[in-house]
């Protein structure tokens, strides 16, 4: 089953001629789920066979213009493609500001719903569920308010020993009981335990996305053991006053909560336009946290 | 000198991976003139090697996002990028209204200013003008109130023949006065008439932009003679009752605007995503006015 993050783009504020700005998508079992949209998106959906169809929840950090400048134009674009389904976009209150203008500008008469669910940057809190995953918000510190987002699967149901079933006559019917944890007796009163009849499941995977943000310490606690964190690394550690002041992190910070937090692996982005040599980034990274990867335009992670 | 058409994109609303949304820049003599702003303009920019910082002023056709949704963007780097220079933008009211909410929203602190000016989407009128040009707003007719701009270059003065100001021993203080239509009296009372003296400038170059709009038999009359039409053809004739519902024109009308109007060259665009094969769209044109071009993305005309 699919649980992939897509990078559309992972660059900073000023645009390079190697990156775009930020967005990401993942598909958890071929349901899209958005993370900021800047300016480009769509076109980079297409270069990566993306459709925007699939897209069903947009989980906006913060309302800076290169986090999310491609709304405007993706909720024009699904409408064109004859969307009816609703599309929800999550994010603080002042993403809420953007979309009231851009539905009373430019598309009081489209053929589909967008509805929008502020998030609360101050908090851990769950704001999306579904059969499959939990969403819950990471509160970051940035100029603006800026929440990220821990995306967990929920535990998967064990699966069953097809040949057991059979051997043993078990009817149809109770193999979802069975999953669920139940035994099975045999018609001459032997207990066939639920371990013997089934094989666990994957563990459930985790992905968190912590960007924009000023180095936080404490963020170990809320991402701790996540398969994979993505944490923007905007600066070179020799430029950490740069970062502190512009409230963004360093390369080495991110790699700093990668470890504290136990993490499976680090991806590190929003690439200041000023760094020439990505692969340097990365370096410092792996000093403290080797499992580290550069972030890119087009980079598939399957979790 | 330059006076020069590039193509950032000539796409429609809905977007493909053949074409970008609409944007282009006339480069008159180094300074960029904008004609609209669809998503995607600033990495276009890149990829064609010019300058945002050569851009002073934007004429935007009307408030369709497909036209306007590079801006936000563009307005915010060009700050990154450390500009102070004034910005124009010219266009029908309601860009202004886009505008209004972008710098209250996301750029009050910018270090430059941007100022609107609004165009009479109704009439034929001056919009600009410098030591090297003019622009007039052509009234066209669009779902939205829309204009197109008509780019004029001024007459040139006459050039000097060099080796007759030498023989005659004429002052370089009275070349100006010569070059603006004076004749000289030599010491023995000969006069040497200002067209012995100089030769004739190349003609005033003009560029007029006619997109989006319904087919409007009159704009032949403000056209008239332009070196160079580009003409909106989103769909083919056949399809000329969907051009005329949502206030497009086919590549057969862009033509006959073209031959009526007796233009140097006309280049069609803002092609229709469900327009596959462009040659045909071509073709189509050309059996009316054969000297048609496709636009593209990348494309210079040198005018």
């Amino acid at each position: 089953m699919n649980f992939e993050l897509n990078i559309l783009g992972c660059g900073s504020a000023k645009p390079t001629t190697r990156h775009q700005p930020t967005s990401q998508i993942l598909n958890v079992r071929g349901k899209f789920f958005m993370i900021d949209c800047g300016e480009g998106v769509q076109a980079q959906m297409q270069r990566m066979g993306l459709s925007m169809m699939n897209i069903g929840h947009i989980f906006i950090s913060h309302n800076h213009g290169d986090h999310v400048f491609g709304l405007p134009g993706l909720i024009g674009t699904m409408d064109l493609l004859g969307r009816t389904a609703e599309l929800h976009i999550h994010g603080p209150q002042q993403v809420g500001e953007l979309l009231d203008f851009l539905m009373s500008t430019y598309y009081g008469d489209i053929q589909y719903k967008v509805l929008f669910h502020p998030v609360d940057t101050r908090k851990y809190d769950l704001v999306y569920e579904d059969r499959s995953i939990t969403v819950h918000s990471i509160p970051l510190q940035h100029r603006l308010p800026t929440s990220g987002y821990l995306f967990r699967e929920k535990p998967n149901l064990p699966h069953i020993k097809r040949e057991l079933i059979d051997a043993y006559g078990i009817p149809v019917s109770q193999i979802n009981n069975i999953k669920a944890g139940a035994s099975w007796t045999t018609e001459d009163g032997t207990v066939i335990p639920h371990e013997r009849l089934t094989f666990p499941a994957a563990p459930p995977r985790s992905y968190a996305y912590c960007s924009d943000t000023v180095y936080l310490p404490d963020l170990k606690e809320i991402v701790k053991g996540v398969d994979l964190l993505y944490h923007e690394a905007t600066y070179f550690h020799e430029r950490a006053l740069r970062a502190e002041q512009t409230r963004h992190s360093t390369a080495l910070q991110a790699a700093q909560v990668a470890k504290d937090a136990g993490v499976g692996q680090l991806c590190i982005g929003h690439f200041s336009a000023s760094i020439k040599d990505e692969n340097a980034l990365l370096k410092e990274a792996q000093s403290v946290f080797p499992n580290t990867i550069l972030a890119n335009e087009g980079l598939v992670l399957s979790i």
